[in-house]
């Protein structure tokens, strides 16, 4: 909770106009903007995506439906759904350049995914005469741009990493369809399409995370939607935000077989290490979102005959619950979405990218809505550091 | 000032646990983090550096020993000044790989200079073999390593605007000498690349700043310091934060002639058109930046033939004083950093790049501290979206 320093603190300094000033460590208890996009109910385990949960829409909606509906606060009608649709797929080509940087990329030594994809997102800027147009007819137009070629990009990331061409889109599938061909090469299996789709589904908003909440604070200085989705990636890609899913699967190939599962927890709980996808600073008891994913991870491992790091995760659930389930520690979103994508056949370095092509969607629809009502980010920083030092000619320095 | 929500308020939610809870919109009155950097006391005109004040700085010291200062929070002594001047000549170079995309980019009809400019540092750390390393050594390296390249980039946009090849970087120059070196291709006038040093000096920090502190967001992910640095530059590129130097200038040549500044200025007032390079949240005096870059202004317009700008900034001076001074707005940094830089032959479009490669000193001080004391930055929205939302089946919807 914010806590509020008093002016007369000799201790201190007050940076800006004097008066009181609220102290919040990493703006802990502070909010910032008001926001339609999404709420959730920690205690409930309830996350609702403009007044929908979750489940309903994992259920019976698509990715594009619920990127529609977290960018106009509204669902579709027919008619709008489907010239939406049709700008999503006309946008979906990428210049050449930017996948001939992809591609050299996947052949050089330090090939961070999120960097490639970062440095990617940013390039297609100076390839776009409109990025800096500024209304909100050409804002709203780039955030559908954005939505549709971060699949594009990410899956040519994917080839690169297995020094493979990368393979352009296709105007008739879906979005997580055509990511998918777009990754493989292939049309796969619709049941793996769908799985997809809920993937994005479930990654496309989370209240005031990290990442988004950057989004917001670039958007606010009136930057470009590039740069602010770019500053959203740059975020994403910190290991205490993005990233835990692939750290999920790097735990279940350490342990590697599900008789030392129980041992190989009881040991890290004791040693007190910390358990990748558990635990989350809202949710005080189940991840609505792993619930929904736990049930494709059993038909999706099934399905590949990679039953074994499911039977692992159960262990680790198992011992986690009965240890921290009091205290709100469960499974969250990141424990079942790499046992689901790896049993894809989907490697672990595009998790992050991947929950970056759901989040765009809400990426895009704060930044919008930020613009909509803005006021530029302005917090302050405690001064701590000397009121006078004085500079002592170099050669008198000891 | 941040005020208190009540808990009970029944037309707004609370966005993560219960309790009580500040509205800061934009963050307004809220402190962030402890900082030992810079620190502004807006009332006396007074800026510092860990203690130092800038006229002294500006005056005595370089742009090299400034970012020492920034980063180590001490004056170096001779042999840590050789070896760190050392290490950022040695990092000079960057990839032909970059240098290609900025020539292309150069060449194309969109070619914004900020987007350049943050796609190409993206684009470095795909290059650099130990961006990733996560230690507090490798990220101190990636600091100088960055505000050494920065300058080699800016330049080689600089150079692509005209449609030129890179000048590649020289070991034996001093950091402001080298740019101005890359940028026109031949070594320049000592006294210019004083000035150039004393630019970046003015624009090494700068308190809690929307690019500032979209660094220290990005980092508090424990991302990268690239990550950071590529969101800093997409924040500076708003213009509610970088660009008003370039308005500036812009405002210079739309008067055109002194004899039309004053009723220019005057009629702008009238319809409260808001005047460029004048006003600033903490400053309620005139910007100390402003006084030393006014001087310069002054010694370089004469040198280059161009007092007609300077002469019309001091009639835009004069009247806006005399109408707004005693209200606080007074002219700041923005107001002659333009004036000078134009009389130095460079093109206005650079003059945001430069802004950054000056900040770049503060942007890497300031993550370091993050990273020597981190808290994730988590403040919340505030969710004014419907609770609940019927999902009603498409073919249903009005």
């Amino acid at each position: 909770m914010a806590t509020t320093v008093a002016s007369h603190d000799p201790q201190v300094k007050y940076i800006g106009k004097p008066g009181e000033v609220s102290f919040a460590r990493g703006l802990e208890g502070v909010i910032v903007a008001e926001s339609t996009k999404s709420y959730v109910d920690g205690n409930a385990g309830r996350l609702i995506y403009h007044g929908i949960p979750i489940e309903v829409l994992a259920e019976r909606s698509t990715f594009e439906e619920t990127a529609f509906l977290l960018l106009y606060d509204k669902l579709p009608t027919e008619d709008e759904l489907e010239i939406y649709q049709m700008r999503l797929r006309q946008y979906r080509e990428i210049p050449d350049e930017v996948y001939q940087f992809i591609s050299c990329a996947g052949r050089r030594y330090n090939f961070h995914a999120m960097a490639v994809l970062r440095t990617a997102i940013s390039m297609l800027a100076t390839f776009d005469d409109l990025a800096e147009e500024d209304t909100m007819v050409a804002y709203e137009r780039e955030a559908i741009k954005l939505i549709s070629r971060m699949a594009t990009v990410v899956a040519a990331i994917g080839r690169a990493r297995k020094g493979l061409p990368p393979v352009h889109p296709r105007p008739d599938l879906s979005h997580a369809a055509n990511f998918l061909y777009m990754l493989f090469g292939e049309e796969l299996d619709p049941l793996l399409a769908r799985v997809m789709d809920v993937i994005l589904i479930l990654h496309a908003d989370h209240e005031c995370n990290a990442s988004t909440f950057t989004v917001r604070a670039i958007t606010s200085t009136l930057s470009d939607l590039y740069s602010a989705v770019v500053g959203g990636i740059a975020a994403l890609k910190g290991p205490l935000h993005g990233g835990a899913n692939e750290e999920v699967m790097r735990m279940l190939y350490e342990i590697g077989d599900v008789e030392h599962a129980e041992a190989w927890v009881r040991r890290a709980l004791a040693r007190k290490r910390k358990i990748p996808g558990f635990g989350h600073r809202v949710y005080k008891t189940y991840d609505p979102r792993a619930h929904i994913l736990r049930r494709y991870a059993l038909q999706l491992t099934q399905r590949a005959g990679k039953e074994k790091w499911l039977k692992i995760a159960e262990v680790i659930e198992r011992v986690m619950i009965e240890h921290l389930g009091q205290r709100g520690i469960q499974p969250n979103v990141d424990f079942y979405s790499g046992i689901v994508m790896d049993s894809m056949g989907i490697e672990s370095s595009l998790f992050t990218p991947i929950f970056a092509m759901g989040r765009i969607a809400g990426w895009v629809a704060h930044a919008l809505e930020q613009r909509r009502d803005n006021r530029i980010y302005r917090p302050r920083f405690f001064y701590v550091g000397p009121e006078h030092l004085e500079y002592v000619p170099i050669e008198e320095r000891g």
